[in-house]
């Protein structure tokens, strides 16, 4: 018969987090971000337990981390994934025996039991003493060893040597250990967690009015956006676009023979997903435009979007990889009785699916060999999630360094699970949510819950896409609100960047997006107009860089404000503390009294502290939970208040006299 | 190369719910009891899913349960588990590719697609039913074949027959169809969700002052029981009882020679934990109780301590299931420095484990054979985990209908973990909570969170073990306001019953349990004074009887009233609709505003409604959210309304003039 425990043990590991509650999927963090590891462990009675934390880089060595005993059976570990890439991480639990038995003898010592009866129990202590002793190197064995003699010999003073527990905890064959599943967390770069996006069709930044720009011209914009404070330039397709079914102004199914087609009709002639716009300057100019970017600091992120225009070299190459109606035709993408004739979806589900995937991972491998490190993937909801599943993985073990970000406008199960499948950063519902329950429902479900272990929201106000109708009636103000609420309640934001500085914001009659988009066409922007948005974007840009409060989304709370178009949250990370009050009306003057969480901002109850206003360089001194609060849209309908512990008063200094 | 589906799928089960959400264990159900499934499926794109839930008891046929779309990508279905034990069950989903073309293809026909657009389309319909007819049942297959010849024949209307549609639907080869993992539901007897307990000790039902009572004894007391609506008795061990170290009065640590000794010092040269008390009559006179009980409709839950007295047989028969200690004597329960010399507990870790387990669990099944189907299981968490899954998985697998109490009074972890591994009822903190807040906190995280999925509370408000100061201070109301409460906020409830129905309440100096204590001494109950809370009891399990919305947990809803001092809680079921205010102040008369949840309650806005108040009979009519209650403590501290959602008013009778 075997020993007990070589089949059961009575160690019980209830529990493991952080980890995703559904499904076997990675949970993501940053590099050198601390991952808290909290498991639940018990046994019964009331033996000492040991836990361990074990942390494996996908192909190295494994790392232990002594995990410590809090209140409630739980035991914490944390360790810091200092590289990129996948990581596991499980915990093992066993009996402390001997620090059991040592905490009963210390206690029968204490009270003073008859030495025979401690003699009896030093054998106990002895007999694990030499169980321990058989693997332990040579120098330890031997003292473990002497320390077992004296306990045989009845020395009943000798355990309270505390080296016999020292020796015993870094020699315990830990007999009955238990361990948990392996979790994973995947480990992104900081950009992908806190960063600004900056949106601009480089075919719009010729300075001649009606022009083609070129990446030489949209180069020559870059200087600008990062003095901003923007981290990313994201560019809609620079591919070649198609000529069949070309798309005119505002959508128009038949194009003008001038008119340049949407960068989504991607493919022509000259190229597909690999190749630039030759308008653009072709690969060359991209190159330039990439060195540029570097120059500024900036990263470059391209649009995938995975479709076809009829005129794109794969159609020909590789007609296999397209749906075929029966009558041999390609089978354009359609909404019957609508069909999108300028574009043709590729057939994932096709006999030669290995190969056209191989090709369509390709493309990314493309672009990352010329720099480019982050991806805004168009609509990959309407691609097999098993397609992202292996596409991803397989990119991110190459290279951990890309970031994808998902743009799934669907419903939320979809995007949910691209988020857990390996996006790392999302498009969110965020620019319809504007009143302040909308806002307060949806952030607490996003920071609050499992979702922000893998979901990491990227908030945008508007996109070529998106115009809501919040920015059209609200002009200016609401463009300031949106930002701001865009740009404090997410460390990760962007913004389709020239209409909105510009507040040009008509609304298309039948959909909601831009009138005269330019997505079919060639703009014209003012791109040093010192009536624009600019300066508020630089203002927000570097209060965000200097508080690192704004560069975490699960710190995120709501606080009390008595009016129900306002919105005030808090955002605390060490040392830093932010209070952000946002009003929502653009029209009208509104006023609020809030409530500020004074424990939970490690502020003196009864003495007063002050609140430095970031937006306006404005200090006040402020005393008390309740304050009221005017925000009036025509001025700025906004306060981000950093909050400052202490206040130096006269009484400090007279310490001093 | 193998075809796309063979390999992966564009189906992806995202969740599946009810589950467990930490750990492989079944959640829990009663017969009859429906298991609503909701799953969430998604596809990339817009092709329509099927599910299907498929159901299998332990050994039995797989049954299939279609599921039903709903919004947000999920999808339900409900079976009823109609007999007990362990079922499995998981979720099936394809792609319904007939129903996509289908319904694209109606789109295409009432948007008047030229007929030769809509022949091509025809082509993928028919190959599609082509492929459906391979596997059908002969009169269908020709069926099918004969509409996909329609269909290449370029028939554009046949489609437009439903009857395409129910055929395809019931012959789907449903290929690239995904399946979930399988959960599990544990099915139980009705009364381990819904059951009154009632505890005394037999040996305390002599009609002779300081005699030791029998069973025949005891058996007298079943019939009032069941009057006051009781469904079980529990009693603590009916086993002989060790002399050695035997404690007296109030654990004195020595017993004088009259006194009975505790029931939980379990053994005697009379007999261990399959014996009966020669003294309470022997197993000839537990038989004869067994068979009261039944005809009083009542059950029997014994008391099951695994621990023996020094004079327990095993210690002779088995010395190798017990510690030893070095010098070979065998260890008693210890917390050192103290000893309890009149327990010795056993060794799960010895080396004849698996005889001592078979042994214990051969004491239940031993009970069992004799009638018994409850078992109150004494300090489970003192016992390994990994042993009361063994015991229990196996006990549960011959006899399911056997229902298992833990009594474990212990941290969170060890007392759900204990509900996860198979027991079917729980004690819990109910008894340490007596605040509003305290009480509120804890029922939401008992009926609003996964542990309702597993746990199922039993409230106590006493036990021989434990008395409340509450109830010692508070006297009879703080009885009624405790009793209340435990009775009417969880379908399981019970009482320690002599002392709590006669308002005995004297604490020990020392302890917080009862002074005089029925656990070292036998002790004399008036058994029909009518003066005691009988007629409470009564009422109430009565009132709890008649609405099916006691009968079920997680329907508490605490409602809004403006007093800390007062409790108002919902509890809806189908059409019986309960709002119970409970006053928490044991002393002097409390009053507060309740607001009534009209649409929660299905109750009108703007005309009244009937409140009938099940503890005294009296009919109120109420109108619109806001009712002021008063409360006596000396009276009766709390109302328990049953809502009457129509009230007929003179107006109704109007209409038959």
């Amino acid at each position: 018969m075997k020993s007990a425990s070589e089949r059961w043990s009575r160690v019980f590991i209830t529990s493991v987090s952080p980890r995703v509650l559904e499904g076997d999927w990675p949970i993501k963090r940053t590099v050198g971000e601390p991952v808290h590891v909290v498991a639940g462990i018990i046994v019964d009675g009331h033996d000492q337990l040991c836990a361990g934390l074990y942390v494996t880089r996908l192909g190295g060595a494994t790392e232990e981390v002594k995990m410590t005993p809090m209140h409630n059976d739980e035991y914490t570990g944390t360790f810091i994934a200092d590289s990129l890439g996948l990581y596991t991480y499980h915990v093992r639990a066993w009996i402390n025996r001997y620090g059991s038995w040592h905490e009963q003898y210390e206690r029968r010592f204490e009270a003073k039991m008859p030495a025979s009866e401690l003699k009896i129990e030093l054998l106990d202590g002895a007999a694990l003493l030499k169980e321990y002793a058989v693997n332990a190197p040579q120098e330890q064995r031997k003292k473990l060893l002497a320390f077992a003699e004296r306990y045989v010999n009845g020395d009943i003073e000798a355990p309270l040597d505390e080296e016999s527990l020292q020796l015993a905890l870094s020699n315990d064959p830990q007999k009955g250990a238990v361990q948990s599943n392996p979790l994973t967390v995947e480990v992104d770069r900081k950009l992908a967690a806190f960063a600004a996006w900056y949106e601009f069709f480089p075919r719009s930044t010729s300075q001649v009015q009606g022009i083609h720009g070129t990446f030489d011209d949209a180069a020559l914009r870059l200087e600008r956006i990062r003095d901003l404070g923007f981290d990313i330039v994201y560019l809609p397709p620079i591919h070649p676009i198609g000529t069949t079914f070309r798309k005119g102004k505002d959508n128009h199914p038949k194009a003008k023979s001038n008119e340049p087609g949407s960068p989504w009709a991607i493919g022509s002639p000259y190229g597909g997903h690999t190749s630039v716009h030759k308008d653009l300057g072709g690969l060359p100019a991209f190159d330039r435009f990439m060195k540029t970017a570097d120059a500024n600091g900036l990263e470059v992120a391209l649009d995938i979007a995975f479709q076809c225009s009829p005129d794109h070299p794969w159609i020909k190459q590789h007609p296999e990889w397209f749906k075929k109606r029966a009558d041999g035709s390609i089978r354009s993408a359609e909404n019957p009785p609508k069909k999108y004739q300028d574009v043709y979806p590729l057939d994932f589900e096709c006999a030669d699916w290995r190969e056209l995937w191989e090709a369509l991972k390709n493309v990314f491998e493309f672009w990352i060999q010329r720099g480019v490190l982050i991806f805004r993937v168009d609509n990959p909801h309407t691609k097999p999630m098993a397609f992202w599943t292996w596409c991803l993985s397989r990119l991110r073990v190459k290279h951990p360094e890309v970031i994808f970000l998902a743009e799934a406008f669907t419903r939320p199960k979809s995007m949910y699970t691209l988020a857990k499948l390996g996006f790392n950063n999302s498009y969110t519902y965020f620019t319809w949510r504007n009143t302040k329950e909308e806002i307060t429902d949806y952030l607490t479900e996003l920071t609050s819950t499992n979702i922000a272990e893998y979901f990491r929201p990227s908030f945008w106000p508007n996109t070529p896409d998106i115009l809501h109708e919040y920015l059209t009636s609200g002009g200016r103000a609401a463009h300031i609100i949106r930002y701001i609420l865009a740009a404090t309640l997410s460390p990760i934001y962007g913004i389709y960047g020239p209409p909105y500085e510009h507040v040009i914001a008509n609304q298309h009659p039948d959909r909601e997006e831009y009138a005269d988009n330019e997505k079919y066409e060639i703009r014209n922007w003012n791109w040093n107009d010192p009536e624009s948005l600019q300066g508020l974007f630089q203002t927000v840009n570097q209060i965000r860089k200097e508080n690192i409060a704004f560069q975490e989304f699960r710190n995120l709370k709501f606080l009390k404000i008595e009016n129900p178009l306002m919105l005030a949250y808090s955002k605390h990370s060490d040392s830093n503390s932010i209070v952000c009050i946002v009003s929502l009306d653009p029209f009208q003057e509104q006023k609020g009294e809030i409530e500020i969480p004074l424990e939970a901002l490690n502020l003196p109850q009864n003495s007063p502290f002050q609140m430095l206003d970031l937006l306006k360089g404005e200090r006040y001194i402020w005393q008390g939970r309740f304050h009221m609060i005017h925000l009036n849209p025509h001025s700025m309908p906004a306060r981000i208040f950093q909050v400052m512990p202490r206040v130096r008063t006269e009484a400090d200094f007279d310490y001093f006299v």
